[in-house]
């Protein structure tokens, strides 16, 4: 059993394997952030352990405030311990632990906080190609914006997007209401007004979405609202662009047939959408 | 790291441990099935073998029938080798492999057959107390029936419902329409009319579920029907029960204020319900 060259803590020990009875891998019973780590420190910690704590809580885990302080704690700690000052990626997955066979959650489970570093950040990509994906995100309102382990729908957009040679999908409900990129937020803008899709009933609520409606929009001189975009509706805007805490800002060059060529609300919020501000 | 009491095999070889970059961990990228195994012999392993297969393709794999088809039989064929003439239920999972950090799949996916062996089967239960359960199914026709790793709702319907006191719990869609129990398919008995949810658009096509579709119901004298039911409407049934895997059939004795004291559909299926039938 060889695993690549990343490195990965179980509980913040290094190890490279999980035991074959967590319920997050037979059940997809937890949920995980990716951090953006540089130099050793986490950009938007704090948006990352808000997030955490609502999707620990959504799943019913005991403390799950404290809980997502915690694995969040453990998994930087570690990975500054064994390699001190590092940038790169650290994925910080947070299971209801071991289980036996069946639903039903133990009593007294343990949770398991199983981390993931990989070295290195992407530089700056050039504007995507996208498509409307024909895989559609399910409505369920009682997990809405929670990052849960349970990321079918996103995994088959990608790949539909790579096999038809596109850069990236974006992911609609079933009645055609823009929600997301495969693995970013989205946002469109006209003018001086930025969109980006309400997430009452699914999508996942991006730590930098938060950062552009909470603060930069504002700070930039951008209004921003929370809305239904139709897919229709995507013609009508001057520029689009997704956002993940990895990849930061990426402008869409084009959604289909749609064409953006103006990408300065993307250029204006690049250099700022890792930075702290004030919550 | 220390597992429980059950038997593990990864890839047909005895184990304790899946490899952290596995993409069923991580992204729920996978399916699996639970299988009753008696004295050696699955019960009902084409029906297994046809869903695994299905929902091996809903996920894009290369070629999912014969995936399906080989990981059962690695998975058997270690159990048997292991244990032989064992009794009790093997859960066989098959995942996308490992990857790299990330929603899309590697290019040349190597799949993972993780299998489970617990000893032992349930003792017929008695008639279950059931409540409709606060968290409902999402509709997401493109994946319905397939048991797909990601089970959050199950997972919470059925911890809501031992934190109530009940046994089980009836999961419906968003706008009230019953689907499953939370373990388990559902069925409603008026008269000699046998009636089951439709699952078009969500829930998990069960082997029991399919060998009374296709034979017992007709074989017993019953009709059957796949249709919508509501909440209100189960008070206008006779009887209510639920079947799985490895319980079998099993009668609900109530479901909130509404009961249900004649089990005699129930009763007359849990004799026949693992056993094989013309397909």
């Amino acid at each position: 059993v060889s695993l690549s060259t990343d490195s990965v803590w179980v509980d913040g020990t290094l190890a490279n394997s999980v035991p074959a009875d967590d319920r997050g891998l037979n059940l997809a019973d937890g949920v995980f952030e990716t951090l953006r780590v540089e130099e050793g420190k986490v950009a938007l910690a704090n948006s990352h352990r808000d997030r955490l704590g609502r999707g620990l809580k959504l799943l019913a885990f005991s403390e799950p405030d404290e809980q997502a302080e915690n694995a969040l704690k453990l998994a930087v700690d570690a990975l500054n311990e064994a390699l001190p000052n590092a940038t790169g990626s650290l994925r910080v997955t947070v299971t209801r632990g071991s289980g036996p066979r069946g639903y039903a959650p133990p009593d007294n489970p343990q949770i398991r906080v199983i981390s993931r570093f990989a070295k290195g950040l992407p530089v700056a990509a050039k504007p995507a190609r996208a498509a409307v994906s024909p895989i559609f995100w399910a409505e369920q309102p009682q997990f809405a914006g929670a990052k849960l382990l349970a990321r079918t729908e996103q995994v088959m957009a990608l790949n539909w997007a790579k096999q038809a040679g596109y850069d990236d999908a974006v992911m609609t409900t079933a009645d055609g209401r823009c929600i997301s990129t495969a693995s970013g937020n989205i946002f469109c803008r006209q003018g001086q007004d930025l969109f980006t899709p309400r997430l009452t009933s699914c999508g996942i609520a991006g730590t930098r979405r938060r950062a552009i409606v909470d603060y930069w929009a504002q700070a930039l001189g951008y209004t921003v609202a929370q809305t239904d975009i139709t897919v229709d509706q995507l013609d009508s805007f001057d520029e689009v662009f997704s956002c993940n805490a990895i990849q930061g800002v990426r402008s869409l060059a084009a959604i289909d047939a749609f064409t953006f060529g103006d990408h300065s609300a993307a250029l204006a919020l690049a250099p700022c959408i890792h930075g702290e501000y004030p919550l």
